[in-house]
This record gives C-alpha cells, structure tokens and sequence, in this order.
C-alpha cells in the first residue's frame, strides 16, 4: 500500500472500539521467545497457547542476532516460520524490534558504543542493556533492523501490534561515554543558546564551576563530592530525552513501512529513570510491565498503582499489560510464588483498572540463561501442573470479559506524579535521607485506596480541571508552570494538599528567593522559616494526638488557618497542618508524615471538604469501567472473610447474578455488569 | 643423578610407610621467612625449633626478589645458608617456590601480567597475589626459577619435600586481563570445539546474547544486570584450570631436577575457587593451609571438617597440615587469641582426621608489613612466653606420636561437596538469597559430629561403592555422570539422601526438561511444581512439630512415600521428607532447612535406614586411626565437663594406660592405642 | 611600599594585643559570595551584614573562574568592586586565593591535573576538590593567581588577612595521579637516601616486596589483599606534606607582596588527612572551621575538644573561628537545626577555648548548587526570620567581649593527639576492628571535660614540661623520639597514663623487637604476652566490678603494681591496671576499655595521684581566660536546669554584677570578669 496512506489506517477507537486493533476482546498471551527451544518445542508451545486461548503474543524481543547474524545481512526464516504457525493457529503477533540486545557483533564492531557507568567502566556484552543511546552507530543500527522489519512484515495480517526495544531505561538509564557527553553538549546548547544562560541556571558561580567553553561541559561523572544538582538534573532530563529520542527513530522507520499501532513497553511505578510524561504522546497505546516485589505486605497496592498511572498516562484510554508474572520472578532476593488465586486477583485488578490486555512474560519457561527460575505460562512442571492449569482457567475467565473492552475509569482526585521532581529530590545533600516522595505517595495512596477513592496520577503542569482534590506528597520541584497551575486550580475552587518539602526548587533545583516553599508560598498562605528534620527513629505528637515522624518545620502563617499544631518536639507549639483559602479553593499543608489512622484522618478531612465521598475501610478493591451506556464493577476482596456485597447485577465471569447481598469471597474477584446497588 | 630415572624415586608409601619422605615421624614446624630478620637471628630461631622439637620447615615462599634480584640473574646465597644451617640442625626442608610474589621488576618489565578485577581495575604491587595466571611471561618466569631451584637443591639432603606457590586462588582467583581472554578463549575451543555448541550449551539465544565470532567471547566482566550464568560457571572452571596449569608447569620444572614429593597447600574449606578435586590428581600428597574463624562458636567443627576434606582429597593417605595459627591471626575482625589448650587440641584433631604433620604459620613473629600480628611459634614476647612454653610442649607431644605414621581413617558415610555446584549456586539470581549450600553442609557436618560418625566428602561422579550413605545438601547442580552415578549407587543398595535444590541444573547450569529437580527426579521418585521459598526469617511447621527455614516445595510425589507433611506455609498438607525406594537402596528427600535436633531427627534416621550406628550426642571428638594391625582412637574435649569414657588401652601422650572408665578431661585429649573397649 | 620591609610589618601580639590585625575586637562575621547573586543584592547583604556587626568578611574563596577567566587573563573588577564596598561599610577582608576550585579552563587545558581514586578514576569536575596536589601546573598556577591577588590588593587598607586555599585535605586527600607518584619518589628519595633503606624501613622481605628500582615504587593502590602497611603511612605523610608544599607556595607568594598575616582554614577535628602539627609552624594564626555532627549526643564536646585543639595547635595563642554554622549544615544524613540558643553557646565556647573570631558559613544562603540547604547568618527566611534576629543579638554580644582580645586559656593536662598514629591506627588488619582512637580520645576529653579540667592537646614529642599529666588513650605510633620524650616526662615527675594498644609500633609502623608495647615497656614496667581483644560486645567484669569492652591483655607486670584485676574474660586473673613508678613520676596503663563513670573513676585516679584538681561532675562548662591582670570566666550551661553558681564578678554580656549565688540559667551563657569566687 502507499506509504502516504499509512497513517490515515492507524487504527484507534474511534474505528474499532479498542486501541489494539482487530477482535475487539481482551488480549492474552506474553512474551514469545520460541528460539531458546528446537523446531519441535513450537508445536506443543501451539497447542497449549490455544489451550490457555492465548490471542497475542509478542516475539523478537532479543532476536537481533538471530535476524541479523553478520552486519547487514538479515535472515528472516525463524521470524517467517514462527510468524505463519502462530497465524495459522490465530494467535495475533506483538512484533518487537530486537535493540534492547544488540549482537555481539555489534560490539566487536563498535566498542565505543558501550554505556559506560558513573565510575568510568564501560559496561561488558553478557548480559544486557549495555548500549549507549547516544551512539551514532547504535541509532543506525536500530534504525536499519526496525525498518527491515517493517518492510517484511508491516502487512503481515498477524501483526497487530510493533513492540519497540524493551523496557526502555532499564537495567541502564544514564551513559558516561563520549557519545553521550557530545550529544548532552547539543541538547544544552539546544536548552539554553549560551553558555551565559547554563552558568546562570545551574549556579556555576558557586564553588568555582562556571563554564567558559561548551567543551568544559562534561557528563556528572563521580568527583571530589556532590556534583552540582542542576547539572545532575539537566543529566537526568537528557538521559530521559536521548532514550526517547532512540524511540522515535524506530518508531518513525517503521511507520513509513507498516500501519499498525505502535508502542514500546513501560514499567512505569517501577523504572524511576524516564519521564514517562514525554513518553505518553510518542506511543500509539500505553503498554507496561508490572512485576510485584513478593515480600512487601499488601502488593496488590502497587499493581492498582501502577494500574492507575498507567490510565492516567494513556489520557484514560484502554491500555496494555505488556508483561507481568504467573508466580516468582528470578531477580529478587527471595523470589516468592504467588499463592493460588493470586495470579488471577492480579490479573483482574490490571484490567480493573483499565488495561485491555493482560500478558506474561514469558510463555514458556527457560531453561538456560539468566531467567530460567522466572515463572511462565507454561512452567517447567509443564502441562501437568497446577500452576498450568491456573493459567489455562484464567484464559478462558479472560475471554469472558471482552463487553469491557473500551470502557473507562474515572476518577475526581489526583495525585501529583512528577519524575524530574523524583530525580531533583533524589539528588546528594537534601536535608534529611527519611526525604522520601516514593514512600509518601505510596501512604497516600494505601490511604484512598482503602476508602475506595480511584485516583489518577496527574503531572502538575497538567489540565488539573476534571478533578475536585489534587494532593502533593512532597512534591519538591514545582516549576513555575505547576505552581501557576496549581495555584489556578485552587483559585477556581479546587482542593489542594500537599505535605511537606514540596515546592521548595523550581526547575533547576534552585531555590527561589525568600522563604520556603516559594513556588507554593501563596497557595498555602504560609511561611517556613526553617525545616526542623527529625532525628532517626524520631517522633513528634501532635495536638490531636496524631505521631509525625521523619520532618516538622518552623511554619508562620500568613493567611493559612492552623488546624492542628505540634505538641512537642522541635517545632512544639508551631503549626503541624495549615488549611488557606486561596480564591474560590482552599490549600491544606501537612508538615510531617502521617501514617495508617493518623494520615487517613488528614486525607477524608481533605475529601470532606471538597465534597469528595469516600466509603468505610476495606479490602475489596472496587473499581468501575462504564461505557456511555454500561457499567461494570470489577471487584477483588484481597482480604480474609468475605466482603463487598452491595451491587446488583449479573458477574460477567460466571453468568450468574449478583444480588445485593451477595458478597465477594475472601481472595475472590467478581466482574458485576450493574443494574443497580443495594 | 640421570634425569630418567628420578620419577621412580619418588617415595611413596609402598617404600617408607609415609608420604612425606625420610623419617617415619609426625612433621612439627612450620613457614620460617628468616630473611626478614638480620642474620644474627637465624641462630637464635634454630636454637629454639630444637628445644621445640621442630622437624620441617617450609622456606623460600617469598623470596623470589632475593633469589633473582634481577631478571635472569640469580644469587641463591640466601638460601644456601639457611639451608645448611638447618640441615645441621637436623630440621628438614620443605622448600617452596616462591612464585606467589613476583619481584617488582617483574611488573616493571611486565605490567600488562597484573591480574585485573571483574571491574576492570588492574590490581597494584604492594600486597600479594597480584598475578594473572594466564600471563605467558609470569609462566614462563615461574618456570625458569623453579627449574632453577631444582637444579640446585633437587639432591640436596636436607629438602624432602616442594612447596610449589602458596594458596592457589587467594587473594585472586579469577583475572579478566588480556591474556586472560585469549586462555579463556583457547579454553573454550578445547572444551566446546565449535562456537554453535558454545552458543547452545550457554544458552545464548536468550536475552540475544549470540556468538558469531570466536572473538567477540569476553571474560564475564561486569555488565548492565545478571550476566549469563554459564559463562560465568565456565569462567570459574577456567580459572580454576589456569591456575592449575601454573602448578603444572612448575612441578614438572622440578621434577625434571628432583626427586621429592611435590606439592602446593591448599586451603581446601576455605578458599572457593579451586576445584580440588581436580588438584589433588596431581600434587603428591595433599598439604592444607587451615585457620580458625575466631568468632565462630564451634569453631573446632571446621577444624574436623577441614581435616577430613583433606583427607577426602587425599583417597585416604595421609596428608599435611601444611599451616595453621598458633593463637590469633591478623585479617579478621577481631583476632581473637586461642585459649590454653586450643593451639593443642587444634593440633591433634588434625592429625586425627589423618594428618602426618602439624605445622604452623610461622616460626617467628614479624615486625614488619602486614601480618606483623599473626600469632607465631615464636611470638613477639619471646620464650619468657606462655605460649613459647605452649609450643614446646606440643613438640614434644607430637613427637609421642610416631606410631600414627600411616595409619588410616574409614568412614562408611559421605557427604557430597564439588565445587562445580558451589560455584553455579552462588552465581546472580537464584531463587532466595537465603539458599546457602555451605551453611547446610555445616549443619549436616555438625550433626554428624555430635553423632560421632566420621564422614568422607566426595565427588558426586566419584566412586561411591565405599559408603552406606551419601547425603547431598543442596547440591544444586548434578551433571550427567554425577546423577547416573548417584542413581547406581541407590540402586545398588546405598542410602541417599537429598536437601532442597539439590539436582536442579545439569553442567552448564541448565534446567533439563521436564520438572525439578530434573536430574534426580527419578532417584527421589517425586516432582516438584514449583519451588516455595520462605520470606526472610520466616519459619514453617512439620505435621511432626519439626520448624523448616528458608525453603519449601510444592512436591508431587511419584513413587516416594511422604515422610512427613507440612501443617503451615505456603505448601501446607504437602510432603516435606519422602523416601523412594529405587532398586536395592532408598533415597530421601528434606525440602526445607531444618536445625539442631530437627535435623538430628532426619539424619539418624536416614543412618537407621542404612543400618549405620552412631553415638549419644557427644562434645568429645573420637576418631579412629587404624593401621593392618593398630587401632588408635584419637579423643578431643571440646566440652565443659569430663566425658568420652569406654575405652581401654594406653595413652601415647602420657604412656599412661587407660581403663574403660577413664573419661577424657574437660578440655583435654588423649590418643589411645586401643587393646579392648568398655 | 618596598617589598624588603614587608616581613617586618608582619602584625602579632607584640604590637596590637591580637592575632589578627586591626582593631582590638572580637571578630564576628563569615564567608562571603556575593558572585552569586545579582549586584543589586550585595547593597541589602552589607546593609544586613551592618546591623549584624559584621566586622570582618572571607571572599574569593571559589571565585578563580571570575578573576581569571581564561588563562593568565585577569579580570579584578569584581573583587575591586566589592572589597571598596565592604571598606566603605566598616568591614575588613579575609582575603582568599580561590585554589581550592580551580576553573573549568584548568582542566581542560591540563586534563591530568585531576586527582585520581586509590582505585584510579580520576575525579571530575563539577563538585570541587579534585585537583592533584602534585600537579606541576597546578602549583603554577596557585602561585600565579596568589602573587597577583597579593600585589593587587596587599595594600588595600580593607584586607587584614589571607585566606589560603579551603579546607585543604578535604575532599580529597590522597591522590593516585602520575605527577603523585614521581613527587612521592622524590620524598622517599629525600627520607630514605638509598632504596637498602626504603626496603629495611617498610620491611619489603615480607611478602617479596623487595624494590630494586625507585621506578618501581609506586603509590599503594588498590591492590589483591592488605598492602604493606609502611607504605601506605608514608604515602600519607607524602599527601600530607605535598597539600602542605601548596600551601607554602602560595604564601610564600603573597609574603612577597602583602604585609598581613597568612593563614589557611584547618578542620582540626573533622578532617584526618593532614598533620597540623606540621603546618601550624607554617600559618601566621590558626583558623579553623567546625560544624556539629548534628545526631551526635552531647555535641556540643565536639565544641570545646575542636577548641582545645585549634588553641593547643596555637601554642596557646588566640585562633580564628573561620567557619561554623548558625544552624543546619547539608551533607549530613539528618540536617537537624540547631535549637534556639544553640548558635550562641556554639560561639561563645569556641571563644572560650581561645577564638578571637566567630564566623560563619556563609553570610547569604545559597539558592543554587550543592550547599543551598546549608543555613545562613542570612537565611532564606530572610530578615523577618528568628534565625536572623539571633544572628543580630549574637553580634551585639560579641561585640561587648572586646576585654575578652588576646587574653589565654591555661592547661596542666594534657591528651596525646598526633595523626601520624591515628593514620597507622587507622590501615588494614588490625588485631580488633573495635580500636578506636578517635572513641577512646572523646571518651577520656568527656570525662574530663565534666570534671572542668581543660586539657591541651599535645603531639607525644612535643615539649611536656607545662603539663602534670598526659594522658595517651589508644597512643598506637610511638616513635623513638616521642618515647623518650614520654621517658622523661614522667622520670621528671610528670604523670602518664596510656590505654590499650598504645606504643606498639615505632616510626614505620613496625613492632619493636621484644614483648608488646616496646616503646612504653620501660615507662609502663609491664609487658604483654599477648593481645586479648573481646568478641563483639562482649565484655570483662574487673575485680572491682567495672566493665570493659572491646580489648584486655595478658600483661605480666615487670615493675608496675597492679591496681586492679580482671575477674572473668580471656584475661581472668591478671592485671586490668597497673601503675609504675618510673624516676620522679608515674606511669598508669589501662588494657581495655573503660566508660562513663568506670572511666572517671580511672582518670580521677590518676589526677588524684598528680594532685590535680577537679570539680563534681557537670553540664555547665566554665573556662578560664586570663591576661596578667584580668580573669574571665566563659560558663555555658549545657544542662536543662540551672547550675554553676559560685563566681562573683560581673557579666560582659549583661553589664551586671555576678554574685556567688548567681547561676548561670539552663541553656544559658555567661561572661564573667571574675573579682572573686564564693
């Protein structure tokens, strides 16, 4: 077909319903690496992907030496032959480009396309991820094998889906080498035109750094002691861009030659190292990996988290759950199997919160290399297995939930979610190292989640208008567009909390002049004359009784209200929380970290306020996904004793009615197409 | 003397009764280094090794900067002094190599055979051990001076025995320099021939890591994330290897020139890189380096278990104590100094686990660089000293032991140890951090100790045919020819006994097909579906009351009975221990970590199983040292209270007779000459 | 003025009663970087710094890449610019050379110039600190930028003192580059003449180390094991004296063309890796900076021990307070701020201990780079804040100490302080890793600093004849000198008293021949057989029921008396302490370690046996200032209730009489000219 045609044919919803084209169903499957096996192994992997009703998978992931054995020298007789047997049995192909791993002739041929770490090392072929993304050579070489790709199978009616690289950022996000510096060098000179303009932002006039010669410009290698933060941070912002960049160049090679969507995919709550924000706009579908950490109690917080930023970063469109595991993983330090029933909550609670594909890495258990003791669909006990069947019971629940396809979450309060604040606040020498944005998100998190409040995870420059309550757990870069944002939120009646060390930097980690928090002073009506940190272990009462641990600050109100103050410790008798009218929306600040009852106290109070319903603690995950005509509950009691009752309607997953006393059974999940709540 | 001939001239037990040739005595001395010291001190020290009945030195160990000051220029005045003045003492030589420590002008004239670490850094003169084994220049520089040796003292009276190098593998085992690559390279071809049966026995279509090119196989150096685990196996075995060629190359040097024994002191329980089983083929008699962890509660278990590794090694012949401390070393956390009585029992429960000679690391206290605190046979206070007073004495115990020359240790039980599996279960990613291969062996070591059963360790693969029981603690990895050999020995009427992970990869550290533990599934008739490790400091309970650690597993038994089932965890109502008869013999299988009396409980009863008789807990160490004619039983206190009472016949140390209710002292021990037991 | 007569206009006490030049005043002021804020800020700043009484300023400390821009281009506008400012406002200069941050241009211009890790990356520029001391260029072009910073402004009437460098051995002490390793050939060369005594004194037989070369001798970088410990001291030394070599060159640059005092800012306490004992002969007058290790208990001791240190390296002669904070620093784990009050006792016991300047870092808070959180005279909270109203009455009590100029602080105990032992104390291999000097040397000043003994510090070779008692806790180096020294003290008359694992080893880190401790045998009349050091926490009752940790020894007493024994441990039975008359005096030893009140005990004993003085235990600190005429007692009441009653005279902060009853409030400070005592 003619290339100009071909973007007109991407397929989106507002053609097929769904943002991964074809049957409009919910996809299942995972990683497809057939190569690890003989020729045989393929036809029994067929036959029991059907048996699982496995309808997608995504091949070539780490292929390139396979397809491309000698530079320029392409063989495509494996990706034909696995192509046309999974078409021949119906099962739809997630194309990936193999640049995650390039092959060992790469190397030998280009040494210097190596990342190199921090400490100068340059990272050794043997594992993966070890490629600078500034290499020219590297970019070529993507660009090449994504483009031949492309050109075979771009109207191969397998493909549905192209899968770029891999997990992008990880295990390697930032380079050291020389290709890097030279391309960090163009992208300041882009940032900032004059080398005047990068002294200035970055701060170079303190302790002797200013640059007299772009060339003087190098990447924050390790020195003496702590590196310049603005330069850290602008590291940060490039390493992020470069990887993108490495995206777009694949992505545009081989959209000239195939129409199929395009993605790459995330891992987004997990991979700290790329602004996924900037990523969002580049990808045709959100796709993402999840993998749970085994020992953390109550996980099942993170897969809804990462459910929910994954939606929040798909606009609320219908996303992918590229990779997640059917039990273990092998790379943690005690990698726990999931216990029975388990695999399924987590499957559903990603569908629950909007994904429209639920895969695995991998299909078939390895049996060399790195990853052999990772769970697969198939397992190493094989067909035999209780685990298989499992896996086979949960295709066929999967293939009963294809009326969500489509349908959206919807949520009124927000948190704010910014990784360059992540990185800035990540950075030596911050006031105390019980600073910690990750942790406190999460809290507030838990907190909303037991009361059954969805959320999205919102940028603080972003449109804030569809929500009544945006919340800032420590937020601790707010450049002048988020504050302005913000503070317009709240003007127009939004409802605003944030806890403490948020806004105190602007972009370039600098503080702005006068007292903190400057960027978020007016909003919250307050002063801090000086961050009282506590000590480790610490505690402060306040005077309602509540426990802070890890901050407290020396607070003078300006035009905030004092809700409750500290009964002792350093800022004893000073206010602990603040709540100010700014406009037609009200700014609460909380100054030290609640936890369990304490923090949820501080959190319905904030819901309260702005009129935000909220219900009695639980462990039943209640999330809806409606349609302009339906609506859905998918529901997961990830507790002990049955729970949940209330709706009526009938369980997609079963066909059986449910009744407004009908509850869900402890570690069960029920899919309730409503027609009514008790 | 014409070369032709020196090989069979060799002594050996046939002709001397011992394999240390010359006098039919147990060997006390130790490393002397005199030429730290002014010559006036040399006559001092020979005074004292007299009075102290010492009978063996090891010289010359570092000494290769005196001997070839510079390239190729030799001046062994050095040692022709101290030589003489030793044999006029009466004290034999053991004379090493001493090419542990290059000169400086070595690396000066070659600095590209610095060894080089897993990152890259090239390790720098001034400590020791700093050399990559395969620099062909360091080769060849240690053959030319331990040809020079030879030449000059292969006939002369005082030397009956080479000290080639000094502790293989410590500080550095492995080294990832340039010539280290091309061995390894070499290596490969030899063992793999081409690159497609390298490609497929690493597995490298994972993760895309495909060889095309000999050239393009690296050393495993540090890469973005875990590297592939065979590579890194392969490159263990190679260094291993390397090292062993340097051990080669200079015992055959030697044995061009001498006629001695020739050997090298390993240091078998404690350094983790050599495969000794591979060593002890080609060293004439084993010789061990052995220090006490000062910390370790029962740390005299290590000294058992040390012994009987070495005597494990040596087939059963006796062997050397090549090194051990009189009181405190220099390199651990806190130095702890021995007890009275400790260097003592120490001492002789070596030679009960076979040894023929007690020496010690070193004659003389240093002053000077850094193991100037390492305690001594002459320590910095002198022979004023307790423990100068603690040595002599000793001397003069050893020295009432002649009669042990030769005599033989049994052992119907056997515990398995390669460090093949060791090396692949430490590799990156394995399914708990808690997995400990070491740690279980200690605990069933201990466990027969308290039992007084004296165990052999052996091979996997190895001749079996002497043994009733073989337990494997976690032997993760099995080969081919270890599991078929496991499987002849169960069939044939043996006893064996498995932990958790045992039998999982074959040798390249591959899963074969099929469930775990795939190389002993059919021995221990049973699968497992899945592996169910616990969280950190989590315990399970047995429908027995018996409390498992760290690991359990989902096991579907085939022909095994179930033992005992678990009541709680994660594989709650599933088996815990099973036996499987399997021909004429019976194999057990214990899926999780149990201690103390739990353990006991499993052990003695796999050894009832057998039909192997074992004692009532016990703090007296009792082994028995038998010749065609003579029984010995060596008897060590390691408790508070007088024990061990039973046998009759008469004390070598005191001459004294011992009756059935004599009872060994608290603290003390006696070597009975056994005429009748109680 | 001709530059012949500048030496003698050197001012000193001789002339002006002060240290520092110019008025007769108490100096109060900080660092100064007005670089990095826009013109219009330094009116406000020095408006600010007025109402302060701010008296004297440190600029140009980082401001290389200002001055010179390019190289050997001058630029002094700035420096001209703001000097005249100050000037005109009333406010002297501490005029610094901006060394320690070499500009941007440097590196790129002399790339090897960087200081390179013991593991041999060479640090990068972007942080500060990583020049190589040994650098050629490096010295150049400090002694450019010195000579021209000196003939510019060394008339300038606003400059009263130079301002060496910053902080020199901090971050970075040691550097592995190439010009390091041919100066430190070159100091050996110096040290050792031939390389026959290089080998002697490092005791290269050990381990094959022998150099045959001086090409050979490198720097001990990382290296397989433990490097030879002589060498790593001497390599410390070698850092120590080529940080010092800067130094010099660039005094001795500006001696030639400026008349005021040169000095440079030690961090006495804080930094390890200079020998001030050396460089306090090369300063004009001590300055010093000191920041609290915030979490520490009681730091407010680190206070008055960084006081007694900085006047004792003073030879008693008032010092600078160059640098201390006025509340949180940034770099610690937990910036905890100081309390309310906190700023002032800080101060006002530094000028207790003999400062004649209490300054600051900085005068502004940063808002950019790494130390923006580091609070300020001027915080970010600006001149509303309670911070800056402290700072403003801090000065108004400075200012009313003018009587305090030049008067002395007097001791007759002294505590043994060299960091040639601390840095041999410090090297690997160790016989506990529980030997702690630094502990041991804070908890014998605590002791008796809650007694209101003031001690000096001393090197052990230094001249003693000042003191009643010396006291040598944990004295590991003693050298020929400093052991005849201590000989002759206490033969006439003087008392010592040393701890544990003190006087082993002598010049090269090497042990005497003969029993432990040969430098202190005679003097102690004991010697130790062996060392006894304790397992982790383990710990020994003494015969009079106190404990000790961490280490005993198996002492036999030649001369020495035993005081008190050891009831249980590996010493059971023998001596704990002991007491030796030895000619006029004594000499006490204590062989493990001692705490709280079990540690007063001791140190009151041997007090007592001197005939000194000492008061109830007390958190009131109270020193004596005294000039032939005048006493001053500075009291700081570090308790929470008030205390310290018993000086009659009045308050120079107040202006009102002190009488006997009058304590000094808790939290509270005084300063009283003293006309008597209750």
């Amino acid at each position: 077909m003619p290339e100009t045609t071909l973007r007109a044919e991407q397929p989106d919803s507002r053609t097929t319903g769904t943002w991964i084209p074809g049957r409009r169903i919910i996809r299942f499957g995972g990683d497809y690496n057939p190569e690890q096996w003989p020729r045989e192994t393929w036809d029994e992997d067929i036959r029991l992907m059907k048996d699982a009703g496995v309808n997608l998978v995504s091949i070539g992931i780490f292929s390139w030496a396979l397809i491309e054995p000698e530079e320029n020298i392409f063989d495509f007789s494996f990706l034909d032959e696995i192509i046309d047997l999974l078409h021949t049995a119906g099962i739809d192909v997630d194309l990936a480009t193999p640049t995650a791993a390039p092959p060992a002739w790469f190397y030998r041929k280009y040494p210097h396309s190596r990342a190199v770490t921090r400490a100068g090392t340059p990272l050794a072929f043997g594992s993966r991820g070890i490629v600078s993304p500034s290499s020219p050579e590297y970019r070529a070489a993507s660009r090449r094998i994504a483009m031949q790709l492309a050109r075979r199978y771009g109207s191969h009616p397998a493909v549905v889906l192209w899968h770029v690289h891999n997990e992008y950022g990880t295990p390697v996000a930032e380079s050291y080498d020389e290709a890097s510096v030279a391309a960090f060098r163009f992208w300041l000179q882009r940032r900032y035109g004059t080398l005047d303009r990068l002294n200035d932002a970055w701060g170079t006039n303190f302790w002797g750094q200013r640059y007299g010669q772009w060339a003087e410009v190098d990447a924050p290698r390790e020195s003496g002691t702590a590196s310049n933060p603005a330069h850290r941070l602008d590291f940060a912002r490039f390493s992020s861009d470069a990887l993108l960049e490495c995206y777009r160049i694949e992505r545009d090679a081989i959209r000239e030659h195939a129409p199929q969507p395009i993605t790459t995919n995330f891992m987004a709550i997990t991979c700290p190292s790329v602004d996924l924000w900037q990523w969002a706009n580049e990808v045709d579908i959100i796709a993402n990996d999840h993998y749970l950490i085994a020992e953390r109690p109550k996980n099942h917080l993170d897969v809804s988290r990462s459910g929910d930023l994954c939606r929040s970063l798909a606009g609320g469109k219908p996303w992918i759950l590229m990779e997640h595991s059917t039990s273990a993983v092998n790379w943690q330090p005690r990698n726990i199997a999931k216990q029975p029933g388990e695999m399924r909550r987590n499957s559903l609670a990603h569908a629950a919160r909007g994904a429209d594909a639920v895969m695995f890495f991998q299909i078939r258990a390895g049996q060399k290399g790195a990853e052999k003791f990772h769970s697969a669909l198939i397992p190493q006990a094989g067909e035999g297995s209780k685990k298989w069947r499992e896996a086979v019971e949960l295709g066929a629940e999967i293939a009963s939930l294809d009326a969500l396809v489509g349908s959206r979450v919807h949520a009124r309060v927000a948190i704010a979610w910014d990784w360059v604040s992540f990185w800035a606040q990540d950075l030596d020498w911050r006031p105390s190292v019980d600073l910690d944005h990750r942790e406190r998100i999460e809290e507030f998190y838990a907190t909303l989640w037991r009361r059954g409040v969805t959320v999205d995870f919102v940028h603080p420059a972003a449109d804030l208008s569809g929500y009544d309550v945006l919340f800032a757990p420590s937020l601790y870069l707010v450049d002048d567009d988020a504050a302005a944002n913000i503070r317009a939120f709240v003007a127009n009646g939004g409802t605003f909390a944030a806890s403490y060390f948020s806004g105190i930097v602007s972009t370039n980690d600098d503080v702005p002049f006068g007292p903190y928090p400057g960027q978020l002073r007016d909003v919250l009506g307050l002063v801090i004359e000086e961050f009282l940190p506590l000590r480790a272990h610490e505690t402060v009462t306040l005077s309602d009784g509540r426990t802070g641990r890890v901050w407290s600050d020396d607070i003078t109100p300006s035009s905030a209200e004092v809700v409750v103050r500290y009964s002792d410790g350093p800022a004893a008798g000073a206010p602990a929380i603040t709540r100010n009218q700014h406009g037609a929306g009200s700014a609460w600040y909380l100054s030290t970290a609640l936890d369990g009852a304490d923090l949820d106290l501080f959190v319905t109070g904030v819901l309260d306020s702005a009129g935000v319903s909220y219900a009695p603690p639980s462990d039943v995950e209640t999330v809806l996904r409606t349609t302009d005509d339906l609506a859905f509950a998918i529901q997961i009691n990830h507790g002990t004793h049955d729970d949940g009752a209330g709706l009526v309607g009938h369980d997609l997953l079963t066909g059986s009615p449910v009744t407004a006393t009908d509850a869900v059974p402890a570690g069960g999940v029920r899919v309730v197409e409503i027609s009514g709540t008790a």
